[in-house]
Formats: structure tokens, sequence, C-alpha cells
């Protein structure tokens, strides 16, 4: 059975992964007859109420807090290679501009996690597919921009689609049910809630990211 | 546009609501075209490391968590009537049995939070359909068991199901990619993770869980 590296950053659209959006990754997964394999780096983070939108003096763990996400199945990304994953996806949620990298206050000067700068690096240089949905794909441009120049997309936002062709990387405007698929570099992205306001079309657009994730590998 | 209320009770499956299963729950009423409402109720409950499994000293509220899955489009149950919606749909989750009710401790003598009996009173009285998976078919039967004798199903555990049973509704074994309908009180229930192990299997039991609930309106 094929694995799929899921790498989660929290639990919440505001702090951490974009719930829907992981879940519907984990659902697409199975679909496919592939094993999901949930990640995340270990480490504290600002928590955002999501009641009130406010961020509150409070820290929690990025791995405790995605582990919620993973109902309890999940490894700590440090201790996970390319060697042991077929592919890799990313879901968005403000936790990757915040909790895996600085994209949020940084932009095209931001850093990324170390261990996802190495996972992704590794996974690159395999030639094993790299999926990233909603604002995850800032990462992809951040890490492999220069040395790749992977086509992402991240909808249609013109600030941030200006921040990732800084790193590198270029930028093509995609609809929330479809997807923009990099073959030379397997790299596919899909805009996912940057550009969705229903979870069924955000459902569309992940279905399909998966499927050729996993079809490239 | 019908509303189907969705009653959260935290956001994990150790101290709150399922997270597959209420995504899921909402992909499903998104799908059918119709407006999934979020309510929860306010009030403290014991945090779960979704790690290790192990409670710790920590309270967070069921409400502000419970936000995170809708995404900041939730309500307080307190202000949410039956009128205002067609039906109501209750995700599983150690939070139905320990946040909405204490299920989890006091079986068949469990108290529940008086809003959800409230509600659930109301949507019985006004013959509109209520759905409920994994675990929270029990708040059905301590809340409506003795005046409707609801049948319902969370699957196959013996011991559960003697205590549905003992709240005056009937039990009735179910696979996990099916339901069980109560037509006479219009209650669909499916089983999910109570016998799920896989999130494909779960999603196709509460696809047809919510379907047959809109159907039923």
């Amino acid at each position: 059975m094929k694995k799929i590296g899921v790498v989660l950053s929290g639990c919440g659209v505001y702090d951490g992964s974009e719930i829907h959006e992981a879940v519907l990754v984990l659902l697409a997964i199975d679909r496919q007859g592939c094993e999901a394999v949930c990640l995340a780096p270990a480490g504290g983070f600002a928590v955002t109420n999501h009641l009130t939108g406010q961020q509150v003096a409070e820290q929690r763990d990025v791995l405790v807090e995605a582990a919620r996400i993973a109902r309890g199945k999940i490894r700590d990304i440090k201790e996970v290679k390319a060697a042991g994953l077929d592919a890799i996806v990313f879901p968005g949620g403000f936790g990757a501009a915040k909790n895996l990298s600085d994209f949020a206050v940084k932009g095209s000067t931001a850093s990324v996690n170390v261990e996802v700068v190495r996972l992704l690096k590794e996974m690159a240089a395999a030639g094993k597919p790299i999926g990233a949905v909603c604002i995850a794909p800032v990462l992809l441009a951040a890490v492999l921009g220069k040395q790749y120049s992977p086509t992402v997309t991240i909808g249609n936002d013109a600030a941030t689609a200006a921040e990732i062709e800084k790193c590198g990387a270029k930028h093509q405007e995609c609809p929330v049910t479809e997807i923009v698929v990099d073959r030379k570099n397997k790299i596919v992205t899909s805009p996912a809630y940057m550009l969705g306001t229903r979870i069924s079309e955000v459902a569309d657009g992940i279905d399909k990211c998966v499927k050729e994730v996993i079809n490239l590998i």
C-alpha cells in the first residue's frame, strides 16, 4: 500500500491546519486505497480563539494539537524520511504560514521549519510527488523555488502570488475546484479555502489534487 | 435553503467532536444543497492530549473549541430554537458522552446538557428529523427514549446497546457503511467510528445518514 505523508500544522484554520482541508485530504487518500501517514513538528504556537478570531495569551504544541485531526495516529516529522513515503501532501490553514514557516509575516523572505525543509528537499531530490492546497504552496515556493522553479497556485490573490514569484516559483491562477499540475517537478496544488466558500467545492479540488499526486508516483 | 443544525461538542475525538465525522457531516449537508448551522454549548471541559491519550490538567471551552471545526461560524446552542432549523445532526466523539452529557460515566442514568435536551425535545415535538452517528445516538436515547422509544444504532457494542435499551430506546445492530432509519420518529443513525477503521467507510455511512435526514424533512 502506498504511503502518503500528510504534514499538519496544528488543528484549526486560524492557528493550525485548516480542519476541513486536512480531513478531505485524508478521505481522498483512503478512497484511493493508499495509507495516510500524518506528520507534524513539535513546538509551541500562539493560540487564536476561533469563536472571536482574536489571538489569546496561550501557547499550544503543534504536534499535540495536530494529533486531534489524526485521531492520535501521528508521527513527529523529524522521525520520518522521504525513503519511507511515496508522496507527501500539505493541507492549508494559517498554521502553514505561521507554524511551519513565518511566511505570514515575512513573505518571500520566510524561514521554513528545518524538518519541513529537509523532508521537502528529500522528496524533491527523490522525484516523489508533492501536493499542497490553500496557502501551503508557499512552503514549496520558499523551499524549492530557487532550485526547481515549480509552478503552483494559491488561487488568485495577487499579493501572495507576487511573494511566491519572488521565491523563484511561478504562480498560475486556478479556480477552487481545479488543480495546477507541474509534471516536471511532480508538484500538484489547488486553492481550497484560499478561494472556496463551500466545503463541497474545496472537496472537489482536494480530491483532484490527491488523485493526481498518487497518479504521479 | 434548508437549514440543518450540526451540534458540536468540542474539537477532537477524545474530548470533543470526532473531527472526521463532523467534517463529513458538513460535507454531506453542503453536497445536498442545504446549509449547515453549527451549534455548541458554552462551558468548560477537561482536555485530553491526543498524542498521548492522557487527560491533562487543563480546561477548554466547548463552544470555543468547536468553533475550530466550524471555521468560526458557530452559534451558542442556547440561542437556537427548533423553529429556525429543518433538521439536526449530531456527530460523535467522546464530547457527546462527556461534554454534552455524562453518559460516559453514568450510562442510562446520564444527565444531558439542558440546552441539548430542550432542542432535541423541540425537534421531536415538531416532527423534524434528527440524525446522530457514532456514540451520539445515546443522547437521543437519554432524552427521547421514554417518550418516543426510538430505534437507533451505535454499531454492535453490547454494553452501550444495553444502556441505550435501559433508557427506553431500542438498539439495532448495523454495519459502519449503513444506517438505521426510524421512520415513525424521523431518527436516522449510523455507527461511524464506533465500528469504522477507515475514514472512507465512515464517510459512506454518514453520507447515507445525512441524505436520509434531509429526505425526511
